[in-house]
């Protein structure tokens, strides 16, 4: 466990009080915990309990390091990181899709001090038009809708791609139904996912939301921070996203 | 689900955010939180989420019955109860133990006016010597340390059994390494559980424990409150535990 004992007890004992609290002030029942419970074995059982977590809690502690990190702001890796997506160069291999529309994305990469940092891996991935990720679904090969790019010597990045869409979590299990018994939808807004990694620095998990995006106030996993948030604009008639880095010295 | 989109909304949400500032405060990583949600997938995986849950959180739920209950004071339940429990008049069937120490259990029950309440069903279960509890360990048939005794024309009962022991709850599994990670122990004071039910009131499921108790103050499961102790007399040279019951009305 990469912790202490003094301070597991502290995360453990505090997390139970928070959550006592709540089941305190909603004058929560046993029956309901007994039913809350045997819900939560069936999720477990579904496999479902890495998905429940990570949509109510995986940002908690990405915002818990955002508060102490100096480099740019971190979001939720998600389920579809592939360490295998292959090298490129300007574009990511799309498939033909009827309402695709081309993004390029692009930026520089620096350090805390401001310096350019050339070299530095850029790991693109995204979801195609239709919501669905390479490497995951579909069987669309994971050399698709994703890459690794290199900073050059300015420390800048640029990639053509089409644009990615909403889409829903996995929905019909039993974080799904727990989901709709709230009230709430299982929509996550249309988004970018980076990974920019240099020997020697802290790397940089990240997502970038579309400004004015469908979800972008509503995500279900709670993901979208306002400095996570870009509008895109017009070059060469394309949209274009974007995205600079400053990745902090590795402790 | 016996609660309302409303009310599950904000109870869920609740909780998220006590463990959020939990994570926050305490800078959990997320290399830490990966960890963790891997560890209780294995947990889950060994049939231990009911486990689990009961350590930390049962007690919550309890005491938010507590908080509005104009009866007795309720405890845990615990995993150890028999709904086919032996109807008894005044001893419980016992096995020959060394070590074995007599125990009278008796009391009253009244409603919440005072009155006395013939005819309520008292139904009482506790631990071996050894800390066992009969329809779970050793092939110790169901009507050995529990039984159903009634209420009398004057709401009294009274039982011969013998003393509960302290014991440790199953620490062999993944909750116990994480009690133990924690720095904890995972013993449970010696206690004797009731279950008091009579149509039209509500029904009190309680433990009590006994003063100077070994683990009284530091019970694993943190389910001792001051109002569940008690301090044993002697009748006719025999530990005589005294705990009377008020019951509610049933709404």
């Amino acid at each position: 466990m990469p912790m202490e004992s003094e301070q597991l007890e502290a995360v453990v004992m505090d997390i139970v009080a928070g959550i006592r609290d709540a089941i305190i002030k909603h004058h929560v029942t046993v029956d309901q915990y007994r039913f809350a419970v045997d819900y939560l074995g069936r999720l477990a059982d579904a496999r479902e309990l890495p998905l429940l977590l990570d949509v109510f809690l995986n940002v908690a502690a990405v915002d818990a390091e955002n508060e102490v990190t100096k480099g740019s702001p971190q979001a939720i890796q998600g389920p579809y990181y592939r360490e295998d997506a292959p090298a490129v160069t300007d574009r990511l291999k799309t498939l033909d899709h009827d309402n695709e529309r081309p993004l390029v994305v692009r930026g520089q990469v620096r350090d805390i001090d401001g310096s350019v940092l050339p070299g530095a891996e850029v790991d693109i991935w995204h979801s195609t038009p239709t919501g669905k990720y390479s490497g995951f679904h579909d069987n669309i090969p994971v050399d698709y809708y994703r890459g690794k790019l290199t900073s050059d010597s300015e420390g800048a990045y640029r990639v053509a791609t089409t644009a990615p869409v909403p889409y829903q979590i996995p929905n019909q299990g039993y974080t799904g139904a727990l989901l709709e018994a709230m009230g709430r939808h299982s929509w996550r807004p249309a988004h970018v996912h980076f990974k920019v990694r240099k020997p020697g620095f802290k790397t940089v998990t990240t997502q970038v939301y579309f400004e004015g995006g469908q979800w972008v106030d509503s995500d279900c996993c709670s993901g979208v921070r306002d400095d996570l948030v870009r509008r895109t604009t017009q070059e060469d008639g394309v949209d274009t996203l974007t995205v600079d880095f400053v990745l902090d010295r590795a402790a």
